[in-house]
């Protein structure tokens, strides 16, 4: 199947419209923190969200409004969580109606989600204030709305593709934010994907929570957490195809497209890692079952040590052992060979657990590219996964050393 | 019973005598690097070890020279973790043999351990060449001994106290290095006590591997575990107290003044992390049993966005319940009080899992110390844990950016 990228992110499906704006939850008035995106009708909903015990009072109520499988609305603000509040249940629910009062689309029918400092009040004021600004303002805006979800992110990020089903185009659109607190178990931060697909609520959730496995779950910037991670994707079958209801082909050329944009998606999350200055892919062969691969590649791309050593260039590869090492899988060590490669080349400098003499010059051209891959083969089987994150940098800690002024 | 806090390190218990050289195994020729502690007779010896997959080389000869409970040296380089290379098993042999040449004492008597880069060939030459000069000169060196363990270490690590048991005085000393890598399951980087009490290989172990759950295995530096974290003890009885050979008075004695050293060492590989400026002590309280309680301390510490936060002196208690919220414990969230602490006062932040109104001022200022408590009440149980870190800083980055050159 040919999977065509796109321009359009959320707005590129048939049906779709966002915008962005400020409202004034920010201090600085150029950065947008209002975001709304609509479907022209009621669409399957799927949603899926943080594991952490904490959640945060909108992740509460979008799964409450999603229990139908239906929604017709995304409305997110940043530059506060919504998390930790006494009242935190109220706004969010308020939230939706403030959508329902300018577009007549039902408080149930609304995604709601919140991202930004925790344990902050958050008054409805200003967005009552500017709810008509945003609303009336929809139109081809999937870039106002990325804008106005970014928290310390330093870029938009957007995807969106075009594929064929039963001879009709259909589309994935989406757009996220990340950055920080990034180590999901569920998913990263906010993406909100939008689809013209006709596909039935419950076969839309089984595409999204299995996709999340091999993208959103294996990305890691910090190995913390969020308590409002939230991933939530809308098909309003304005495509025209046939409705998605059962497994098959329709259904996995869905699931490949929606593979697309989501790893797309995980890279760019994990690129823009707080304080990045290098994406890094690890990709494991070769492991016993699936979740020794991932395990293995997890581990790897959460060690500050390793991230330390990638930020300055260091193929110290002795810290991609130790990692391996505690990760919890079973591997045998003296099996293991450590390649690192970049558009500059690669240079194996690990097999059968045992150091090779390897061109430290070389080694140091390869990683001083800004994006890294670090394959391990465990040499034990025939599974395979793949995981993104960053280096680790003075500007991780100037920016979380003082996150809320 | 009193502890009493004396001077001497390793060498504050009778018949030890300890010494430290530089080999030539670092390039910095201030720098020591070789270090060796002789017991008069033979000593009972216990220990624990990384629980990493990768192990170096020395804890795989340590382990095999301990199978029969006693041992009567211990030797250990620094620059070098002879780990992951493939005559690692040989290098640490030859490390105990070269003592048996100098002292008489059998090479399946030494305690053996490395630490420094990991998967670099470890010649024994240089140490050949030094073993005489570091043999002749064993003295009341415990500092020596410190100081040529040390790696990224910026102050030396010793303690030592005194205690009466039957009537007799009895004395435990200690040396140990940390600082990077540190997150041990089993015991933070290389920790050596020594002591004069008479114990059996048996309880002696016991009290080790028990000690340990509450102090060694409570500090995170990085979250990175060690491939060749080792706490050794040796007990050469010369103090003359009543064989201790089962558990009671004595044994519950000694194993206090043994978790007063490491509890005090324990916080002293936590402050002195890599680039640390502060040290973090997170103390939970009203646990449902001891295993949540240390969960949630453990997962506090290890926090990197609660750990910028400190460095920045920023009371972002929003991550303290994140980091709780995603340990895995079972708590009830919204039960939850934080208080943070310091010598310069205390303030509380959050009650019942919501935020309190708290003066920013002030707050600054109790964050402001170089030592700092995050007070957790849980509010369900009576079980406590407490767990040490340090902050994040730009000079972790730096340090760890660079780290074999």
């Amino acid at each position: 199947m040919k999977i065509k990228s796109i321009k359009g992110g959320v707005c590129a499906p048939l049906g779709y419209k966002a915008n962005g704006v400020h409202c004034g939850i920010r201090k600085n008035k150029v950065k947008k923190d209002f975001a709304l995106i609509v479907s022209e009708v009621r669409a399957s909903a799927a949603g899926v969200y943080t594991s952490n015990l904490v959640k945060g009072a909108p992740v509460i109520v979008t799964k409450k409004n999603l229990t139908d499988g239906c929604a017709q609305a995304i409305i997110c603000n940043s530059g506060n969580a919504n998390t930790c509040n006494a009242d935190g249940i109220e706004i969010a629910e308020g939230m939706c109606k403030l959508v329902e009062s300018v577009s007549g689309i039902a408080a149930s029918d609304v995604i709601v989600a919140s991202t930004g400092v925790i344990g902050q009040k958050l008054s409805l004021d200003p967005m009552k204030e500017h709810i008509s600004e945003l609303y009336e303002g929809l139109g081809d805006k999937s870039l106002s709305a990325a804008e106005a979800i970014m928290t310390t992110d330093t870029v938009d990020k957007q995807v969106a593709v075009e594929f064929i089903l039963d001879g009709k185009k259909c589309r994935i659109g989406a757009i996220a934010k990340g950055v920080g607190m990034v180590c999901p178990n569920m998913a990263t931060n906010l993406i909100f994907l939008t689809s013209d697909v006709a596909i039935t609520p419950e076969m839309l959730q089984k595409a999204l929570s299995e996709d999340v496995k091999t993208s959103f779950n294996m990305v890691s910037v910090d190995g913390d957490q969020s308590t409002n991670d939230t991933c939530c994707i809308l098909a309003n079958g304005l495509a025209g195809n046939e409705l998605i209801d059962k497994k098959g082909l329709s259904f996995s050329r869905f699931a490949k497209a929606l593979n697309y944009c989501t790893v797309t998606l995980s890279k760019m999350l994990a690129k823009d890692g707080e304080g990045a200055t290098k994406l890094i892919e690890c990709n494991v062969f070769g492991a016993k079952n699936v979740k020794t691969a991932r395990t293995v590649a997890k581990s790897v791309i959460k060690s500050s040590l390793f991230k330390a050593a990638m930020f300055g260039a260091d193929a110290n590869w002795g810290r991609v052992l130790c990692a391996i090492g505690y990760s919890g899988a079973d591997v045998d060590v003296n099996k293991i060979d450590v390649t690192f490669g970049s558009r500059a080349g690669s240079v194996k400098v690990c097999e059968n657990g045992y150091g090779l003499d390897f061109s430290e010059e070389v080694a140091k051209k390869v990683l001083s590219e800004d994006e890294i891959t670090v394959d391990i083969d465990l040499k034990s089987g025939n599974f395979k996964a793949s995981a993104w994150g960053c280096d680790l940098t003075y500007d991780y800690v100037k920016i979380n050393g003082d996150y809320r002024t």
